[in-house]
């Protein structure tokens, strides 16, 4: 059964490839490091989007869109942000191909094309956007400005994996500008909640709000704040992060409001982003050896109805009754599969829509038809039970809200299982290896015991979580005195 | 008034470029030929994005997300496509930058980054698209495909403006893969279907439906169905169109299928979309020299409420009415605001709403107040009513059908008036010098007259009607004998 799929308990990150591939979800291409987006997996996606998208204009955003393009002298404006991502910037430098003279019907890249500035494609767009802001914002009347953009970004990875790490992925990335400087921390702080809340009730995705570590902040930023979910391996992902940018961004490229007093001063910034990378967490969040586990707040389908049949005159009996039920249940916003192809048997069916997370299926066969009832089965307790025809809506509406509810729960009782308070060097190494997750310990503050911590174990500070609290102790590797504690995971 | 635009008989091409920037809909950025698009220019996206997707799911597609970047060999491999985009391609030649030597905090290409293989940033993506249908296809089952992408493409354009022609644009890519060419000839056409609809409902913009010569052809394409339609200048503008690919990149990629009978075919292809080029037509289509003029289905804000007002007392007895009449108009799916900003003077916000081309705007003033009633104005007509207050909601309801309807019918009535059947060569370019528009006229069917026409007069053949009538005539350059006549027109 799960499709020959590897247990995660023999090889957690073989499974995760394996699922993402088998449940039609993404695939590499043929570009180095980039992936297709299958429509299943795209589905998946725009139903993120679609709940994203409204919280964010119900916040008071709006979207708009900057080029895919930053002119290199403008990307080098504000250095730490250059420099974080120097590294991994794909380059244009041409822009055009033409004959090659020695193979017929092959191209080169015309020598003649090459462009006077290069041009990065956007690994994030601070750049491209503050300085378009700059012509923009003039007096405090301007400001706030709250925009998100939809958009692709590449960064070139070395190693990439399917959802989690790829050279090319989709985000959203909010780019706002104040006036103050609390307001911008407002800002950052509200959209951190906003992720934390999407992450929550959507993905039924634990997550835990905190700060990041100075080593550990967005290059250009002055904090950052994240959501930090923890996955059935032990391991962390960062879900989602918010950035105060301070006023780096309006001191790199000169952007000055006149306040309400007539005193120019340089504007306040925020950044904040989420990508493709969470449909990555929210497979390692709850899936199992047979397959995905979807929430139903974000299955592209809910329902699959398969009829068991022998025989035409069976077949479309059982089909009177899908039908009718499809109906029903799309009234009510469900979304649901009836799956009559006669190309496959039922049990590759059901197998099907285990591997791809349906949370739900009904199996109606000949004997149901006589009692009045059908089959229904939870993927996420790979329960049944048969449930008279006329009680099935209702059923299927209460089973969206206990599977989502289920999944949460579920999550959550690992990750609190999975924070463990640890005070001395040797049991944070023995939590870290043996039973995985986060580890709360105390830290000096400084950013080289933080790295060597990190060389020792390869676990880094995920955050200082926001609910943290006061408490003299002394850092678990070099015994300094430190006030509070952090949260260490290795991670994603 | 008009906040200073340049009256479209002045100068068409100033008043275009103007209104697109002061109603805040895009602007030129930094990087050469690539635009920003505003909120506002957004806004007007999102909803037609909004319309299609669901049409294009209703037609039975489903989204997915290709790569960004196509691997040069793989960009060569269908010739006549290469061909035609090569000189126009974005190079990314390079995946890292590093800090320049001799100048600190500036970047430079690392040499040592260089790719093996040049990576073009997709002008459309049949080639990565199609190298991937390649593993996905073995059978007849897995047929048909039918996918759409929404995607930046970039292009690079050495005369760009705002939306029309833009190095980087927006869009939807549709790619399809079927069993038989009469199958896919048939989608071909039903998308053509679909954007003549969209354009006609949505954009309230009438087109013409046809195809395109060989020489006016997709590159690649063995037939391209085109919708057409004409701008308050005379020119046309393509608004749409859709390719039946044969087998050509089926061939190229090495594409088969087993058939039912057991036999390796050829997969047959189309691809099919639309632009952020639409806004550029939609502004061209109805607007006047006072702003935009937008059609309710795809305005951002479909009521702007206006207070007229002295002091706060009076302001607030205004609001108790605007803001329950807002409530209402939302009830019935209707964009509203209320714009009780104390920065601006009613006339300059009448102005405004006039430039953003929103539909309906409704002052209330103190004398509305004690007669029940508000005013009302039409963006379209410039017309102006007071309507008891107990009817407003019904008024513009009623509103929103008849400006869809009036601009559409407008905008027809230009067309219909501005197709000119035309039998000789001197009339061909009279028409074409003064009145504009399409002619209508014979032609000998070869590329090589076809060609010397546009040098002569830089009208181009716009497309061969679907609903031309065989007539027996002569070419009008070369008097050769001709079957049907085709429509030409100086063209966006
Ligand atoms: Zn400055
Ligand atoms: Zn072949």
């Amino acid at each position: 059964m799960g499709k020959g799929l590897t247990k995660r308990s023999e090889d957690y990150s073989k499974w995760y490839n394996e699922l993402v591939v088998k449940a039609d979800l993404a695939e590499n291409s043929a570009v180095r490091g980039c992936m297709v987006i299958k429509p299943y997996g795209y589905a998946i996606w725009e139903k993120m989007q679609a709940e994203l998208d409204r919280m964010f204009k119900e916040t008071g955003h709006q979207n708009a869109y900057f080029p895919l393009f930053v002119p290199k002298s403008l990307f080098e404006a504000e250095e730490k942000n250059a420099e974080g991502f120097a590294k991994e910037c794909a380059v244009v430098t041409h822009y055009r191909l033409k004959n090659d003279p020695e193979k017929e019907g092959k191209l080169i890249v015309d020598p003649e094309a090459k462009l006077e500035e290069e041009l990065v494609v956007r690994p994030t767009s601070e750049a491209i956007i503050w300085n378009t802001y700059k012509t923009w914002i003039q007096s405090y009347r301007d400001l706030p400005i709250l925009i998100n953009q939809w958009a692709n970004v590449v960064r070139w990875e070395m190693r990439t994996r399917l959802f989690l790490r790829t050279a090319e992925f989709l985000w959203q990335e909010g780019h706002t500008a104040h006036a103050t400087k609390a307001e911008a921390i407002q800002e950052a702080q509200q959209m951190q909640e906003v992720y934390a809340q999407f992450a929550q009730e959507f993905m039924a995705m634990p997550v835990i709000k905190g700060v990041k570590t100075e080593h550990e902040r967005f290059a250009g930023a002055d904090d950052t704040y994240t959501i930090e979910a923890l996955m059935q391996d032990g391991k962390a992902l960062q879900a989602g992060t918010s950035h105060f940018l301070g006023q780096n961004f309006a001191k790199a490229f000169d952007v000055k409001f006149a306040s309400k007093e007539g005193k120019l001063e340089h504007v306040w910034a925020t950044s904040w982003g989420v990508t493709t990378r969470l449909i990555g967490a929210l497979i390692m969040t709850h899936s199992d050896d047979l397959g995905l586990v979807l929430p139903p707040k974000l299955a592209p389908i809910q329902v699959a109805i398969v009829p068991i049949y022998r025989g035409e005159d069976q077949l479309e009996e059982i089909s009177k009754v899908a039908n009718q039920l499809a109906v029903d249940l799309k009234k009510e916003g469900i979304s649901v599969k009836y799956d009559d192809r006669d190309t496959h048997k039922p049990g590759w069916k059901f197998a099907q829509y285990e591997l791809q997370g349906v949370p739900v299926r009904i199996a109606i066969g000949p004997k149901d038809l006589e009692k009045g009832t059908v089959e229904l089965a939870r993927r996420d307790t790979l329960t049944k039970e048969f449930v008279p025809k006329n009680e099935v809506v209702e059923k299927v509406k209460q089973l969206m809200v206990e599977i989502q509810d289920n999944i949460y729960q579920k999550a959550l009782d690992f990750r609190e299982n999975h924070i463990t308070a640890v005070d001395d060097f040797e049991a944070f190494k023995e939590v870290l290896n043996t039973k995985g997750g986060f580890v709360s310990a105390h830290w000096d503050g400084t950013k080289e015991t933080e790295q060597k911590i990190k060389d020792l174990t390869k676990a880094t500070i995920r955050c200082i979580p926001l609910d943290t609290k006061e408490e003299a102790g002394s850092c678990v590797l070099t015994a300094k005195p430190s006030s509070q504690r952090v949260l260490f995971a290795k991670a994603y």
